[in-house]
């Protein structure tokens, strides 16, 4: 995607033609995929860009529930694929810090597939069952069936982020994790899973902004704890934890994507439109019935 | 709910009011709940009637968006609240014949939930594992947690159903199930799930219409079977086991709601509302927070 000071020569800026034709030539994977086994600067890139987006923020509503009927279809043909046998799914990771919109892009996103064919996970500090476990042993329970839309809201990737800002284990066993999620990751894309790793990039600043927020209104005290506060202390060692993990782990089996997040209109615009540059490139295709068509419909209509 | 017989007495019809107000006044869960202990008769029943519903299809569908709103705000404080500790949480059960409209209500009622907070479960024919244990015991497994909503999509009442009418266990053991669900329903009251359970009601006619919609559209094949040819002939049987399953097991703790299905618009305006009426009778609070709220916004606007 594009960096802070190559702002002026993004598509969306300085545009020849209508931005709602260049918005759909854009493809957005390319845009907003992090190199991998590159280094990875955060601070280089502006979390309250909108790269390749409609116009403005109407345009962008618009679009995001344009795209939403076409999600459902596409969603519908995967399902339907799966019943004769196609096991291809996709798995959507969000990652982000607190307040970033993992709540807020499986709401808007997500809740324009149909629920039914979801399947959501919500990963906490690991319990103590858990804990007795490889890091992706409970990654691996929570995983799509054929044919469905899985979505991690934290993931796998904690345990290479507070895993290591934190130090919850030794350093060396943090290092070792990276190639053993790759490893994970290039199994699930072999076993017909499309993985969507997106980062949600927000500032530190936004995130003050949306922590008083909730502060000002007592019906979202529940989503306040005093330790987001001192979560903030470590955004530095959080920003750098998010750099290596994109550096070491955005592979050609499991890409990851930076989506700009400051601006909430955009988020849910952008994972919309990479969700369907994923579905459209899987091509998921309505399996043909294996039953006499004409003869059922006389069945059916003879009956007294 | 109004049966066909006193169809002209009903709130929706010679109205004094204007329907719009007559609707919010109508408590749904008093017209469509099977009274228990009493013998059901579903032939009397009009699958195409619309008790309390808006005046026409467009108000129906307008009033259902609208009540979406309110649904996905009390979905919000009955999940807040359990982080604090409300064990509640609701139950949706979904039953009827092939077409009824089962996965409709799902995509089109449930889709208007914040997908996070609801736990869908398909139930298909039991697997050779599940088949080792008590009816009950992959039930007991997919059930909602503390402020998820939950959805069954068929459920432990098709050992009640299918397993009579095509006996698939004697006779005598389908007649204990009746007693053992509303002990476990009961159960499930006790532990704080509203337990709602709905049958959607279609014609034989209708059946037939919307069968025959499938088999003329290829990209709906795959919804489609020769045996739901077969399963019509069996329609006196299903029937007959649905009144008893209602007869039975419509309790106070658990209670059955008969939602006329021919017609989609008001399938999903009768089950929203059902919805919303359980939902505002539970009344779920967000909870307070437990921290210094003055401290934390100086806080946070003192860092550097």
């Amino acid at each position: 995607m594009a960096k802070k000071d190559t702002k002026k020569s993004k598509a969306a800026k300085g545009a020849k033609t209508p931005a709602s034709k260049q918005r759909r030539r854009a493809d957005l994977r390319g845009l907003l995929r992090i190199p991998g086994e590159e280094p990875v600067d955060l601070s280089s890139y502006d979390a309250a860009d909108t790269p390749a987006s409609p116009a403005d923020k109407i345009d962008a509503l618009a679009d995001t529930i344009q795209m939403g009927e076409r999600l459902g279809e596409l969603q519908e043909r995967l399902f339907a694929a799966s019943t004769a046998g196609d096991r291809r799914r996709l798995l959507l990771v969000l990652q982000g810090m607190d307040t970033s919109g993992k709540g807020g892009t499986v709401k808007h996103v997500i809740g324009q597939f149909n629920p039914s064919g979801c399947r959501i996970m919500a990963f906490k500090s690991p319990t103590a069952k858990e804990l007795k476990h490889s890091f992706l042993w409970r990654i691996k329970k929570a995983l799509p069936l054929p044919g469905e839309i899985g979505i991690f809201d934290r993931s796998h990737y904690e345990d290479v982020l507070i895993a290591r800002v934190r130090e919850l284990v030794p350093l060396d066993a943090v290092e070792r994790r990276y190639e053993k999620i790759n490893r994970f990751e290039r199994s699930l894309a072999d076993d017909g899973v499309t993985v969507v790793k997106v980062f949600l990039h927000i500032s530190a600043e936004e995130q003050r902004n949306r922590l008083l927020e909730r502060l000002d209104n007592p019906d979202k005290h529940w989503k306040f704890s005093p330790t987001d506060i001192e979560e903030r202390r470590l955004w530095p060692a959080y920003m750098r934890a998010y750099e290596l993990a994109m550096e070491r782990c955005s592979t050609d089996a499991a890409p990851w994507y930076l989506v700009p997040a400051d601006r909430k209109w955009y988020r849910n615009w952008a994972i919309s439109k990479l969700l369907l540059e994923h579905l459209q490139a899987m091509g998921p295709q309505y399996p043909k019935g294996d039953f006499d068509v004409e003869e059922c419909r006389r069945r059916l209509l003879e009956e007294p």
